[in-house]
């Protein structure tokens, strides 16, 4: 249980043992409880005095499956407040089996300065001079780290996008194959990394010096449970490696929640050309693969590799929120071109949420017609390039729309929503407005307990129960972001004695008993302290809100507004 | 006493007697007080819940001197707090002549129309299509719309920044010969207006009805003792009419305070080019105007008309604020080169601190030299041609700050200071922090209190009496800026017995006992309307700071930085 602190300003390295307040916690608990220790509230979030921190979940490196989980931790550029990002791939379980619970990255290199951080199989690490990769996007520059290190790393970089310190930059991270497709996309952290002059982060996969386990045995049976459970759902078991979670887009399309151009519409009359079925039947006819592995330990493989017409490598994986933020919310029906689109935001370090979003505002304001794919390449090309106004669709969507002078920006808390219209499923707007992160869908997913076909019990259209259908998910991801379980994987946890299960892990690992009440502790503890954090920087009850339009522009086709009012927001956390 | 309530959606005017919540103030104290009472705090500065107010001061138009002040309201889009901005020119006077104590605009027009508000001689208001003057530069659009409605009009305007909506710019108004040259510059008002769709304000200057006198008599003696003080003081009677406030370079230079090149230094060494002395020699030497009266009623006469060197006239009133944001904080010391930038902003509808403050920024991130003169021409020229960088100068240092990755960006609340460091006057470091303008000058300008040479008696690098010193002027501005008498002949105010003059004024114009404590109540009704904005905005104690820069790198050749606590901050506004 080792915590590396890496001064870029002074380039030193520490290791040390992890802090005695933060023993016992990994992945969110971790890095939201160390950035609300650590860095000033109201500090520049791309200045000296942010931290940035990795951290994997407090299962990583276990027995359990699906566990390779890491959070990334900072002060967020885009929304002024704290950020927590959660990525698959095998960095999290390459730190684990380091026995790193956390890397802590501090300081600020002087500009101009690109380093490489390198963990060593034996977990030491040290700072290499990157110059020969400054401004590489991700895909040649992991390339060019393999031929200098070696393919037995993790490696976790930013793009591009990252080195100008743009507010929508991603961090990316190697799957299982060594692309670098896997996105801590949300909140620019990526804009940090590259504030602090930190260009890669290659982790050796080496490791196996794990944390030990006060009951390996108990461990391993409960972790044994809880991976049939996640088999034999059928989500998670056929579903997802059919699909992947691109199955969201008919199932979402037809209840009219999919924000369309903009979020003028709930409905895309082209959601049929972007589907989980026609994605899946593509791949297969163009040789692709689907029911492919993403993350290490993962059996569920619900990523995919999307290929050309020539059977090529265009991109993996293509995920829900991209075929939405690319194809939907710009009107572009052409999954080749979303394919590309992902490509391009993942080779470049961009988070494809914001950046589709972004593209959307700017087509909504009039700059290029909505459907233009052509346009929209071009447009993430110039963050590439660097020119103004790439510079303002790298910032993201808020930026957008206050260089057009437009005020349809869906965005809270100054990051865009997810592929979920809260006028369509309230419990949305709640968890959108009300979310420590900003805009945000995986903070408190509660599309389940709003749709009929997902076995929900809400009405999507009505306020009653959503502030605490909300209240109860944030607190219950906050936990599972902490033990670092993967979303998908969460059938386990639904299954009959599934939670329990997670109890007993949790139990076996640390040695102390551990129930419901302390699971309920553990998300409390976390939102506190990013409530707290948001406080600090200046949050006030009227930044809990929805933009305007989604108060009052009827949403077709059911032509509802969201109706969750200013108090139940405040409701929300009444803790 | 009548308000003009412009409905831009609806495209409706109503004229109304004063709301008796409003009866007897005026300036600064009607305009924030409206705007407190009816915007709702966190609603889009662009939208159209936000009011643009226009409300001469409560003397103007009255026998009193150097009085036709008129205070601009709205929520700004720069700071995202409430907003006063104060310019003189001729159309306070006219409107006081018209009866008018305020002209309220409300709603927005569709997007893509251009609109006039014209006020006939006899007080009566009428919205006229406008589209014929879209995107005009501002002096090109006076000479339209005289040569379309006579010469006896006031005008009231904006030129393409303001249409852009960009945060930086200006609402210019007509000086006494008709040039567009007196700027309400701070808070980006002018993008209000252009988000409203009204490009012009025409105000007739043949009104003859004024508000009544409850003892005209008592009024006019007090006015006569207060003019015969304003012109007996030396700094009103003889260097401002001679100097104009150019006179502050060598002043401000000398000590040190003078911030250049992007505040890196408080002394620029080419500070005797571009000094008052300088300029009135240049002036005479080529026949333009020194002692030029730019304002109704004024009789200082601190206005000149800058010529070249064949004599034309290149702009007025050159003035030390733009003298040092075009000058020294460019490293710019060429005087006609600041003369053409200063008509440039005029015309281009551009506040003159934001945008040399913004250059200075661009230039010290890298972006061009400091000094190039030439590359600061072509960055406003860009404005105006409303290119993607071009957009990002019109937003203002702190955008241009973004852009660049660029944290030495000297805004408080987003707006820029002004030509006087905090360093090397600490008062002024309460002023910027604590103003619920944003950094801002004018709200509480406590240099003479800080310089020997002006007779102030405070230690200028010490804390000690900063905080009350910066208190007791904010709250003495705040009703100066609401009875509207122009800051530079604030000498008749503090000659012996001059504000007992004022009371006596305000007491026989409303035929109301007034005092010492009602100036008080007077200033502190205004701050508190103000800061009860800000808070509802979303403005914590953690927005009464300033720059890191400031705080931790000291300003040659004294070497000191701010050395104001977080808590002295927090005490300025304990009422």
């Amino acid at each position: 249980m080792k915590l590396i602190k890496v001064d870029m300003t002074a380039k030193t390295i520490r290791v040390e043992d992890l802090p005695a307040a933060y023993k016992g916690l990994g992945g969110r608990a971790l890095t939201s409880g160390y950035i609300n220790d650590h860095v000033p509230a109201t500090s520049d979030a791309l200045g000296p005095e942010n931290i940035l921190i990795f951290a994997p979940g407090y299962f990583s490196a276990t027995p359990l499956v699906n566990t390779s989980r890491l959070s990334v931790g900072a002060k967020s550029p885009l929304t002024g407040g704290i950020k927590e990002s959660n990525v698959g791939g095998t960095v999290a379980a390459a730190l684990g089996n380091l026995g790193i619970s956390a890397i802590v990255v501090e300081g600020q290199a002087p500009e101009g300065e690109t380093w490489l951080l390198k963990i060593e199989p034996d977990g030491q690490a040290v700072l290499i001079e990157g110059q020969a990769y400054r401004d590489m996007r991700t895909y040649a520059l992991v390339e060019k780290l393999v031929d200098e290190f070696g393919a037995k790393n993790s490696v976790t970089c930013i793009g591009p996008a990252g080195e100008q310190q743009l507010s929508a930059a991603s961090i990316q991270t190697t799957d299982m194959d060594g692309h670098p497709c896997r996105a801590a996309g949300r909140g620019g952290l990526g804009a940090v990394m590259g504030a602090k002059g930190l260009k890669a982060l290659i982790v050796s996969r080496a490791g196996k010096n794990a944390d030990p386990m006060a009951d390996a045995e108990a461990f391993k049976a409960a972790a044994k449970a809880y991976a049939k459970a996640v088999k034999a759902d059928e989500f998670s078991g056929e579903i997802l490696p059919a699909l992947g979670s691109a199955c969201l887009v008919e199932a979402i399309n037809e209840v009219g929640a999919f924000p369309t151009r903009n979020a003028r519409e709930g409905q895309f009359e082209h959601a049929d050309q972007i589907s989980g079925e026609t994605m899946a039947r593509i791949i297969r006819e163009r040789g692709g693969k689907t029911t492919h592995k993403g993350c290490a330990q993962c059996i569920i493989d619900c990523s995919n590799e999307y290929v050309d017409k020539e059977g090529k490598y265009v991109t993996s994986s293509l995920e829900y929120e991209t075929i939405w933020s690319m194809g939907g919310m710009i009107g572009n029906g052409d999954l080749d071109a979303i394919a590309r689109l992902d490509f391009l935001c993942d080779d470049i370090g961009l988070d494809t949420i914001s950046t589709g979003v972004a593209i959307g505002v700017a087509m909504d304001a009039g700059y290029k017609s909505f459907g233009d794919a052509q346009a929209a390449i071009a447009m993430v090309e110039e963050v590439a390039a660097g020119t103004d106004f790439g510079k303002i669709i790298g910032h993201g969507p808020a930026a957008v729309g206050k260089h057009f002078n437009h005020d349809r920006v869906p965005v809270m808390k100054g990051q865009s929503m997810a592929a979920y219209d809260p006028r369509a499923i309230q419990g949305m707007a709640v968890t959108y407005a009300t979310s420590p992160m900003g805009g945000d869908h995986t903070a408190g997913w509660v599309v389940d307990q709003n749709l009929e076909a997902f076995g929900g019990t809400l009405d999507r259209f009505s306020a009653e129960g959503q502030v605490e259908a909300s209240r109860n998910t944030q607190i219950h991801m906050a936990a599972v972001d902490s033990v670092g379980i993967c979303d998908f994987a969460q059938s386990g946890l639904a299954a009959p004695g599934g939670i329990e299960n997670v109890y007993q892990m949790v139990a076996a690992k640390s040695g102390q008993p551990f129930g419901e009440e302390d699971w309920q502790a553990l998300g409390l503890r976390v939102l506190k302290a990013e409530r707290a954090f948001n406080r600090r920087a200046g949050f006030t009850p009227a930044d809990d809100r929805l933009p305007r339009m989604f108060y009052e522009e009827p949403l077709p086709p059911h032509n509802k507004v969201v109706v969750i009012s200013d108090a139940e927001m405040e409701a929300t956390f009444d803790f």
